[in-house]
């Protein structure tokens, strides 16, 4: 994302989200050209200085070419169709007797904003690989491109196509909050990828359900995870995105960290429960809380003793909801600091900025970490914390988070509206045998290192290999 | 439901939802005997005067035996574990980010409520068939007893069991909102039945994602529809239900249907859009009263001439979210005849009453049902409606209630989220030729009349003979 400074220059910085994290570092490993829809004004002028042509993203081995849609547009396609209404359906986060309502506003967000994004999103990508001696290799990310995928398929015939959602993928009766035609297209398009790469098994699932379901005369493939629509078969696939493990591992090693180290020092508890989150409903902010003053309250012993670090990321905070959201967090922090703190102890601290050394550093540190979203595609503070942990600190993870298929062995499941058994899980871990501890935490890290963003990257280009080869 | 009159004798009254329509009828053809859990103090004071054995319902060929459990189980039970949680969940009428938050009540209401009484019904149902020559069938209902079923088994293991749940069944992300032992025993003992009876094809395919993805080791057959778990093969299965369509005809012209037929006729405008909804948010009556307001604005020529008959059941109005529905209900009635009303014309007439011969009578007399739950097991007033109307009317039909699935070829369909699509559907229903009226009519008539309550029973019936011959 670039921006403009005060004094007229142009700099680029990082995004907040699970995605970024994982394709800045998937950068590193694959040269490729990154299209994208210019966001801020920032890339609106670094595209016009690029003059449509592709620019390299300082101190970063990427390169951009933006596409460039008019304001209303990009404003439709993604304040108004892809987030929030995209993004609260596939989390599950509607309230379905009330919200969403779908009105005019809608149906234009659709037609002259999310088709029209997708459209000149797929031109670009035509343009870009018209010269190519061989069929590109096309990678689409997330939920803002679902259509480009038939566009593509349509303007570039031989390429080998790979769409991968980072969000979670809901079942067909949930999509149903979504008019009929929307929910049917977005399922048609996608499906004129090779391969659909989703985060989990479940959602995987839940894809092909939606196929049997949305797409007549579709045929299914259970055990082979094919849908076949149309004469074209698409395979669907689960890769689970994760951290950048070395990189990640310097950067806990580096001064920067180790700064943080210091001054958070001060703030620890006897025992420390540390919780990373985006401000996002999704996140489960506020019941965490809940959960943790729950815990004092049923076990006087640690009032005075267990504290909670909470580093708490700004987000969307243009959107209603997501400052409503924003203030009961604070609330709930503000209300169990009243009840439990006293002079000299204080339960909370809340770190409300985005800062990912500060975050990193905190992580390093933690006897617990809490990780309990209402639905996460993968939530990657779940790999990064036992990554980097240096205390075997036990990992409390939401049982409807994407990395729980992959870690629920070593970590303690929570179901995320569940007070009382978080309670449980909480007290579970902060008792646990220091033996016990240890065993999890080594076979957590080894875990996430294994299957870190290379495996994930490297997975999706074997099986697009395999396409070319007609062998997946 | 018996209750206790003021002079102390008891009387029998019919309840209010779709299941008691559709049971009421299939008594008339199925001798048997019920097993219930008394729910009223009438109910306990019939189950006492009967002295613990069966007991016949005045003016009905139904059989009853009440299970008489201690007052507060069956409240954790029915008003803290079934109903709100369950329903809810099985609705997906849960605001995620924030309710429900389970606390020590649910896990309460779970070990003490639902499981006590699930155990109690098992227990009557053993001592009842105890005696029988040849082993049993049990045909169990609904969310109230998914865990009787494996009771059952273990105590009658000769029995050939029917679980048939009347509400929707969520895919598996959905049911996580439940902690992970709680869903998980609920899908292992409900697979203890023969047969798992469910209202649609979109509710079986999601209770076989629910068994591969939380029973470990399940073997899912998708295509024969099988659940082989711990040696036990469950086959699952869509009946839709329905009404009895000779009896609903008879009753439709009636005396009493005719008296209020009169009464309405006086509030019918030019044309007339029914609809009929317990007082429930998952019915969607805000919306769909929203949607009509919408229709007026836009189209000035319907102000005084298209009238909405809205027949509103009270419902559970001792939970207060419901109570709160119900005065949003009534906000959004005053508001749309505040703007649009004048002193000849009301644009919404509202019949808030429990009077199902008022609302048969309506629903003779529509020129549009006007029917879009959220999300419904199957909305039985879309059967009731297309089968007793004498107007040729045009069914409008929410694409998640249950019916959809066999009656969309013949209605118009909407999302029940989407205002404009409903807006749009209003007016083609309002604006359809008589010839094409009058064909989907006719098709909708005899479809109901095809596949009535006999239907579904025989369907049931004949499975389950199947079963005892090992050839589901």
């Amino acid at each position: 994302e670039f921006s403009i400074q005060d004094d007229g220059s142009l700099v680029s910085r990082r995004g907040g989200g699970g995605m970024v994290t994982a394709l800045t570092a998937a950068a590193r490993f694959l040269p490729a050209t990154w299209i994208a829809t210019a966001m801020t004004d920032g890339d609106r002028r670094a595209a016009e200085e690029a003059n449509g042509d592709t620019l390299k993203v300082p101190d970063n081995e990427i390169y951009v070419r933006f596409v460039v849609v008019p304001r209303n547009v990009y404003q439709r396609h993604y304040y108004v169709f892809c987030n929030p209404l995209l993004w609260f359906l596939q989390h599950y986060m509607w309230n379905t007797p009330r919200t969403p309502n779908i009105g005019r506003a809608v149906y234009e967000a659709w037609e002259s904003g999310y088709v029209s994004v997708n459209e000149a999103i797929a031109d670009v990508i035509a343009a870009e690989t018209q010269n190519d001696a061989q069929p590109p290799y096309v990678l689409l990310q997330d939920y803002h491109l679902y259509l480009a995928t038939a566009r593509v398929r349509e303007k570039v015939p031989g390429a080998t196509i790979l769409h991968f959602t980072h969000i979670p993928w809901p079942g067909p009766r949930y999509w149903g909050i979504l008019p009929q035609f929307m929910r049917k297209t977005i399922h048609e398009d996608i499906c004129a990828a090779d391969i659909v790469g989703l985060q989990t098994n479940s959602d995987v699932r839940n894809f092909l359900h939606c196929c049997e379901s949305m797409l007549k005369g579709a045929l299914i493939d259970y055990q082979q995870r094919h849908v076949t629509y149309r004469g074209h078969t698409t395979a669907i696939c689960a890769y689970p995105i994760s951290v950048d493990a070395p990189g990640l591992l310097e950067f806990a090693g580096s001064a920067e960290v180790q700064r943080f180290k210091e001054q958070i020092g001060a703030r620890l508890g006897t025992q420390t429960i540390v919780r990373v989150d985006r401000s996002e409903p999704s996140k489960n902010v506020v019941r965490g809380l809940r959960s943790f003053e729950l815990l004092l309250e049923r076990y006087p012993e640690y009032r005075g003793r267990v504290t909670l670090l909470q580093f708490l990321v700004p987000s969307r905070s243009e959107l209603g909801v997501y400052q409503t959201y924003t203030d009961e967090v604070f609330e709930a922090v503000d209300s169990i600091n009243d009840e439990y703190g006293d002079g000299d102890w204080q339960p909370v601290h809340v770190f409300y900025e985005n800062n990912y050394a500060q975050a990193i550093a905190g992580m390093c540190l933690y006897d617990v970490l809490f990780v309990n979203p209402v639905i996460d595609g993968m939530n990657l503070v779940s790999k990064e914390g036992p990554l980097v942990n240096e205390r075997d600190g036990v990992l409390v993870l939401s049982d409807l988070a994407g990395s729980y298929e992959q870690l629920s062995e070593y970590a303690l499941g929570v179901t995320p509206t569940d007070l009382e058994g978080s309670v449980r899980a909480l007290r579970n871990a902060l008792t646990m045998a220091p033996d016990e501890r240890r065993r999890r935490a080594a076979a957590l890290k080894r875990l996430v290192q294994e299957e870190d963003i290379t495996f994930w990257l490297e997975r999706q280009l074997r099986d697009l290999l395999a396409v070319t080869k007609g062998a997946l």
